[in-house]
Order: C-alpha cells, then structure tokens, then sequence
C-alpha cells in the first residue's frame, strides 16, 4: 500500500463507488458494505455516510469513532455482495470471504488488504446519527495499492445489480 | 415525464451519477451541478447533499427549501460541465445551455425537460448546513423520462474527468 496524498481522497468517493467498512470492537473486526456515502469536504476529506442501527457495524462505530473504509475493484464483486448479505454478529467475515486484515496506521480497524484504496477515519460528528443513522467522518489517512491499475469500480442499483465503470471521457473544466 | 415510485428512487443516486439541481428564488430559476450527495432513507426517499456557500444556489435553497434533483444522461456531459463553471449570478443557464424548464408539480423550481429523471425535493433538516453545508432532503415527487432507453450516467473523478457507465452484472443478493 502506497500513501495517497489526502487532497486526492474525494476523486476515490466522489463517483459513488460500492465501499466496505471495516471496524473493530471488543477484540473483533468486522466488515460491512456500503453505498450510502458521499464527500463533504475536500481536505482535511469529510465523508459522510449512513450506517443503520440494523447494521452490526452502527453499534461499533458509535462506540469506537474510528472506522476503514476499503474500496473493491470489480474482481471483488461477489465477495462485496457476500458481505452485505451476512452479520458479523453470526460469522467472521474476514475468514469467510478470504480478506486479509492489515494494520492501519492511524485507527484500531483494519485496512483490507485486497482493495485498491483504503481510508482510515474518525468520526467528527454525530449529530444526525439519531435521527438519520449519519456519521461525519474524518479521513486521517489513505493509502493506495500501486499494484492494482486501473481498478474499475462497482456502483450498486439495488438486489445486486451493479453497474461496473466503463468509459473515461475528459472534457474541459476547471473545477476540482 | 412518467410517475416514478418513491420506492425506487434510491436507485437513481445509489450509484453517484453526477446531478443538476435547480431552485427558484426571487423570481428566477436557476441550475448547478452536483456530485457530493447520498441517499438517506429509502421511502420516503431522503438525500442528503452539500451545497457549498460558494455557490450561488445556496441562499436559494437555504431561504426557499425547495429544490430539483434532475438527473442527466451521458448525452448532456458537456452541458453539465458548462453549468459547473459558470455562476448563476451572471447568467441564465437554462437560456445559455438551451435547456428547458418545465413546472414540477409539488415545488417551485422546474423540472429539467433534458434530464431522464428528476425528483422534487423539500429540505427537512438543515442542523448541519452552518458547518458542513450540508442539507437533508426528502423527495416529494419523482418523475422519470421513458424515451430515454438505460440512459448512461457520468461520475465525477475531478477536473472534467468523467466515468461513464459501463456492463452491467447481476449477482444474488437479497438486499435492496
């Protein structure tokens, strides 16, 4: 894993890719999926996202504050949806899908090691966590894999159809 | 436009297409274009958004609370980059991008005719809007264009670079 700089980190999230969010609590990782989440800040990177009370991960993001959000190219597709049809309440997911947890740097959650981009956050704000299950989250960190080029992207419209990245167009614009 | 139902509106913005979002204010509509938003809730249908101060549809969509979340199709890139750099306050983007407004039925701003579906919001918290600029919404009314055939959206990876929609998979997945 190669350090990306954090003024890069909104051009991983902004296109709305399917992530996975690692946590830690009481001595156990644990990995959802995710889609609801989007930049709120450029740098330091403010992401926000929505982690449901029925998530087994709401209650250990609340306790802890700190959480990886981990982002799978598309070869990582079925395990992606594997994830988000189990509770880590019930199972290891780590084991189960065959991910490997790495340490981070900055929070007690793991990076996985098989997705191209990791972000290692803290949560700055709960105000909205009540009422709509949103989390304001601090990215401390990011890392890239080198190895992985190109990775395509997977962005979910519900029961399991994805749309996976297609082509690049480039078109004149001076906004970031 | 064709009635969409509020269930399925989640999966429009799920996949972080790249939005217009008008509003109307003192007598004038306007357009922006938008990428950092996320769905809330699935019905009614809530989104969240950033809406920075530095853009000119912020007082509007502070003081009206209405707004629409018009989504465009590959086909009106250039148009969307257009409208992402230039403000409001100096020109009318509808006339200088040739778009057409047409009346919604549950808010002020219009409708953009050009976009394959647009969805009629109301702002309903604002608690985060002083320090995050962020903005809770909940889709009143949701249209979509049935002449636009699997319209191909466009996310944004900064500075007018832009991924488009590519194959589609589908992969068992009880989850919505």
């Amino acid at each position: 894993m190669k350090d990306l700089p954090l003024s890069k980190v909104y051009q991983l999230l902004e296109p709305g890719p399917v992530v996975l969010v690692t946590t830690a609590h009481k001595g156990r990782a644990n990995i959802m999926a995710m889609s609801w989440h989007m930049m709120v800040e450029f740098e330091p990177p403010l992401i926000a996202c929505i982690v449901s009370n029925a998530n087994y991960s709401h209650a250990a993001l609340r306790a802890t504050k700190e959480c990886v959000i981990a982002i799978p190219a598309l070869e990582l597709a079925p395990k992606v949806v594997g994830i988000g049809n189990c509770s880590g309440q019930d199972v290891d997911k780590f084991k189960r899908f065959s991910l490997t947890p790495m340490p981070a740097e900055r929070v007690a959650p793991p990076l996985v090691a098989e997705c191209f981009a990791n972000l290692e956050c803290r949560v700055v704000d709960t105000h909205l966590v009540n009422k709509f299950n949103l989390f304001v989250l601090e990215v401390l960190k990011a890392w890239s894999d080198p190895a992985q080029k190109n990775p395509k992207t997977i962005h979910h419209h519900g029961y399991g159809k994805f749309v996976v990245d297609g082509e690049v167009i480039k078109l004149k614009s001076e906004k970031p």
